[in-house]
């Protein structure tokens, strides 16, 4: 794997930030897309950045654990049948990318159906489903290996095609127990601070949920990120932390949703550490992991919509707000082209 | 002026839950959107509702007071040359609304400056500025009401070019004091706790402004709320009073942007009780006061980017998260359609 760059020019830095104070607005004024335009111009190290062709990747997988309802409110099927709805154009992801002009492509990572070839799915699939990591590990290491590498073809493709954004979604019952997982891992926390309601348990099935997860947990000692990624994860987290690389060392701007793709960041992190440089964060999921992950890699989020959905959604919907920010830096009358007053110097 | 209609269909109100819950998500998993799309529906009388139109009217007026340079970072001039801004295209507003296909509108309130007839504003003008309201109000009861007509005019001419959902905007140095002014009055508070540093005041001069106010507050005793908004308001802001009233009659959905807008808002909600009920916040201002606005009228905004512009440029930007919830609402699947299972019932 190529290293990735770390953000480091300090020239355009100075002369970004003396753009955005000299627009027609009070310093500062435009809050968060200030500091939003800021990086993704650097990001693409320019002091006129674009949004080209933006792009939300749908991973889907299934997970051995699913199979017995403990730990998932919906059953196992739900993945496949969310893919189809994801065909048929009538999941949120679906809708929310249409309102606002991004591509969607969908990628079977290891879903437990096999889908016809003719459906508009990008066929990536490692195998059907995980193994229970109640028995023994989600995937194996090569399994792993080569679902980072076939997500990092998929981005390479879409970069190619001439997308410089990009943003993740994921579908796969019973994933929120993966990134729990992977959480706690990472981030060396007790798995019951990670576990939270997923699609909707309630406190007596967030219990179980956090019962069950702790023995998973304390069951394992993975000693490198792929491991603990081979162990804990499911085929589209594993595809989610590669695809994120990937699109990291092709400098794309990369758009984190919800809890299960930031808890694939952490892994990538872990890989690199200069993949946070090319992160914006699209939202504050209301699982109750998120907001922790967020703290602990010093993030923000622009979105806070109490969302709790996946698939991508807060990332497409955070879409135009990176559109507003790139065209404000491009576009807004400077105080001299505009001829307006600045401050008045108080002596 | 015409009573507002309360949002009381009950038997719509029943309907458009269950249409929301059959979509093919986990419960509530939409978050803030859901009750966005609820609350379109409910004003537009539908389950199938439409953004049409969309624009954004930014009334600009100057102030009395601003000619002193006590109050304001910026001189009074600012205004005009802000107003030539916008019709150059050059200030935010011009960008967001753009990013967003929204229509725009200027609307000249009272700008102490005479601009030409074959400009892109609309001439509502009442007078060259507002008076010091250190020495005498604002303006006169006639003039307040020969405002908020000229804007109900204006919103009702927008309305029936077909567009139903509409933000508000405003320019006018000096303006945040007239909003804290009445804030004060409406939500009696001490002035002190409803001023900020509007375009960018240091803490001397928020304590400054807020010795300055206090003065102008004890100085009169409005017994109405026109005469309260004669008194303290700025002609753009009557005319945000009258716009709102109008809209809310008009049973448009309005998207309030910031600090000043919420402050015509209480106006025009102690005017009419049912005017909340057609109200969308579309962020949360960095002024200071903002929040309490919110507060007091148990309302929450979608957006939290730390803005404190104006312009309308929070309404802008909130504009794809209301087209978002009306085409998940009309265009996603149900769990039926889409042959999605729901949740595994427990015994």
């Amino acid at each position: 794997m190529k290293k990735i760059s770390p953000l480091r020019n300090k020239v355009l830095k100075v002369e970004l930030q003396k753009k955005i104070d000299l627009k027609t607005k009070p310093l500062g004024a435009l809050g968060d897309l200030e500091a939003l335009a800021f990086k993704i111009a650097s990001i693409q190290n320019t002091k006129s950045p674009k949004i080209n062709n933006p792009t939300i990747v749908v991973f889907a997988g299934d997970h051995g654990i699913a199979k017995r309802g403990e730990v998932n409110p919906f059953p196992q099927e739900v993945t496949t049948q969310m893919v189809y709805n994801f065909v048929n154009g009538g999941a949120a992801i679906n809708v929310f990318t249409k309102t606002n002009n991004i591509h969607l492509k969908v990628v079977d990572a290891g879903v437990n159906h096999t889908f016809k070839n003719d459906l508009n799915i990008i066929n990536a699939k490692i195998a059907f489903g995980t193994k229970n990591y109640q028995q023994e590990p989600a995937m194996t290491l090569q399994q792993c290996q080569s679902a980072m590498e076939k997500a990092g073809d998929i981005i390479t493709n879409i970069h190619s095609n001439g997308c410089n954004t990009i943003g993740f979604g994921e579908m796969g019952i019973s994933n929120t127990s993966s990134a729990s997982l992977l959480m706690a891992y990472f981030m060396k926390k007790p798995i019951t601070e990670c576990v939270g309601s997923g699609t909707g348990l309630d406190s007596d099935g967030i219990n179980k949920k956090g019962r069950i997860l702790s023995e998973v947990f304390n069951k394992y000692k993975p000693q490198t990120p792929q491991e603990a990624l081979a162990t804990f994860g499911g085929f589209e987290v594993a595809m989610l932390c590669g695809a994120i690389l990937k699109a990291a060392e092709l400098k794309m701007v990369i758009l984190i949703d919800g809890f299960i793709v930031s808890a694939a960041l952490l892994v990538a992190q872990s890989i690199d550490e200069n993949t946070l440089d090319y992160c914006v964060f699209a939202h504050n999921s209301n699982e109750q992991g998120h907001i922790k992950i967020l703290d602990f890699l010093n993030s923000k989020s622009l979105l806070s919509l109490g969302l709790r959905l996946g698939e991508g959604t807060g990332a497409a919907l955070a879409i135009p707000l990176l559109k507003a920010s790139v065209d404000f830096l491009n576009n807004m009358a400077s105080f001299e082209s505009a001829g307006v007053s600045s401050e008045i110097k108080k002596s």
